[in-house]
């Protein structure tokens, strides 16, 4: 069972109150794909350009990742310049590049097209759209990221692939856009009445909500003394709810939560340092020590 | 057993996105004690002026409410007329009338001053500490809340009754300027250096962080499909989460994570209506049983 992600690989430039980076590997197939494979064969579609080096392949190839769908073309990557305040709340886009990314146009390899489950990183929703249809079978299930992007300019197309969307995550910000609701309560509900049937609501340092039948379930992010760049966060925090979800092979309640507090938990080594810098390193042990020391957080015993 | 809280009892003018209302009672001893009283024999210390009339204070006497120190004199009472936005995020102070309160220093009747439990209420620094000078033997614990006015124009007599506190109540951003630190470990670190052991850090829609050594415990907002009038909830909160606690009699983790959680479900009763409408409503059935709803949302189940 694999999960298939179709997103972007990209350079980011960066600076944070700690300092800045140039060039570091990023995007949000990249985090997201990272955080996955720790739970699930993970399949990447993606493009990238010839500034794309075997030392960042190398990342994905330490990692259950298959690269069979990164296609490389003449030309520069992806390309992502933002900037920090003191708080490490949001990001300021300084400058973006589309590069190859602006001609993507997924292209599911043959072997891809069987996989049991399916996320579809925030791109053009009539590319999400044509994605789904490449499939040779339905997926298991589908999860969808967006941005206001393609809610504001695109949301006829967005609509249509909601429609086979069963998983849908996207940001505060986002989902109010798309509802036009700000209740979250009631953004569910115009939420589940475009397709998805699970929505997760990514909060940043407020953690995350997860809502669906009988269930409203928010965790904060794991506390941490000190953040070092928040950039993939959220990719991250995708990438190991749906990894995890996946790997358990099933989506009642106890599942989704704990596939809630697994995203949080890889989110939280992604912010430690720049880029992928923490994030490529964790091992089993640091993911188990921390899930457990959250787990411990948000019990609450008997009296 | 019981908790003495000191603090404002008032009279609101409220302006929300669903409508207005004139002469609410209100204040902050006024939602703590209605809430703190489900749960404890709770003894107010509040000034209150002519306007004060046999219904208000018929409030109170419904419930296990002491009003011994609930002084009255001539004038009027605090007077506060506050807005909200579409979002229901942000109070707007439109106007403040100190009124009696300008000249409030409590003191303690005879009966109270054995009491095992105290919260010092958002009242100035030098009267907070004056009430625990006033106690005939040290509480069991003593809880604290104060606000940015204090924290920039007072933080010296902050300081020294800091020394006596156990639990500091405050917001998000209250605790960031007391401390100094914008990340909340470090901010509680520096409050630990200020004497309180347990940290309750209030955040409206986000909930509520408690912090105490070994544990960081967050919970959000109980959720709720329609938000009418937000006035007075991080003082329900506060009421429930002391009242609860004291109830217990300890404060061990669990017993703290349990408060915390009490004090949620208080909060989401009173932003449902306007003022103390629905709070004074509020019976055992009802808390029970939002109290167990809210247990199943945050509770997860081994897989």
């Amino acid at each position: 069972m694999s999960l298939l992600a179709v997103g972007s690989v990209a350079f980011d430039d960066l600076e944070t109150p700690g300092g800045s980076r140039q060039n570091l590997l990023g995007g949000s197939a990249t985090y997201f794909s990272l955080s996955a494979s720790h739970f699930v064969p993970t399949q990447l579609v993606a493009v990238v350009g010839a500034d794309f080096l075997a030392d960042h392949r190398a990342v994905f190839e330490k990692r259950p990742i298959d690269l069979a769908g990164l296609i490389q073309k003449p030309g520069r990557s992806f390309r992502w310049k933002g900037s920090y305040d003191d708080e490490l709340n949001e990001a300021k886009t300084l400058d973006t590049q589309l590069n190859v990314f602006a001609d993507f146009h997924p292209i599911l390899p043959e072997s891809f097209r069987q996989s049991a489950y399916l996320f579809l990183g925030n791109i053009e929703p009539s590319l999400q759209l044509d994605v789904v249809h490449q499939m040779a079978k339905p997926p298991r299930w589908v999860a969808l990221d967006t941005m206001n992007y393609w809610i504001k300019g695109s949301r006829q197309e967005l609509a249509e692939v909601l429609k086979e969307v069963d998983i849908l995550l996207v940001n505060e910000t986002e989902v109010r856009e798309l509802t036009l609701e700000h209740n979250l309560l009631k953004a569910y509900r115009r939420v589940l009445s475009f397709g998805p049937k699970v929505l997760v609501i990514k909060r940043g340092e407020y953690g995350a909500v997860l809502m669906t039948e009988g269930c409203v379930f928010s965790v904060s992010a794991y506390p941490l003394e000190v953040i070092v760049d928040p950039t993939g966060a959220g990719d991250t925090f995708a990438g190991g709810f749906l990894g995890k979800l996946a790997q358990l092979g099933r989506m009642d309640i106890p599942a989704l939560k704990h596939a809630v507090l697994t995203g949080t938990v890889m989110a939280s080594f992604t912010v430690e340092q720049f880029g992928t810098g923490r994030l490529e390193k964790v091992q089993k042990k640091d993911l188990d020590d921390r899930s457990k020391a959250f787990f411990n957080m948000i019990r609450v015993d008997d009296l």
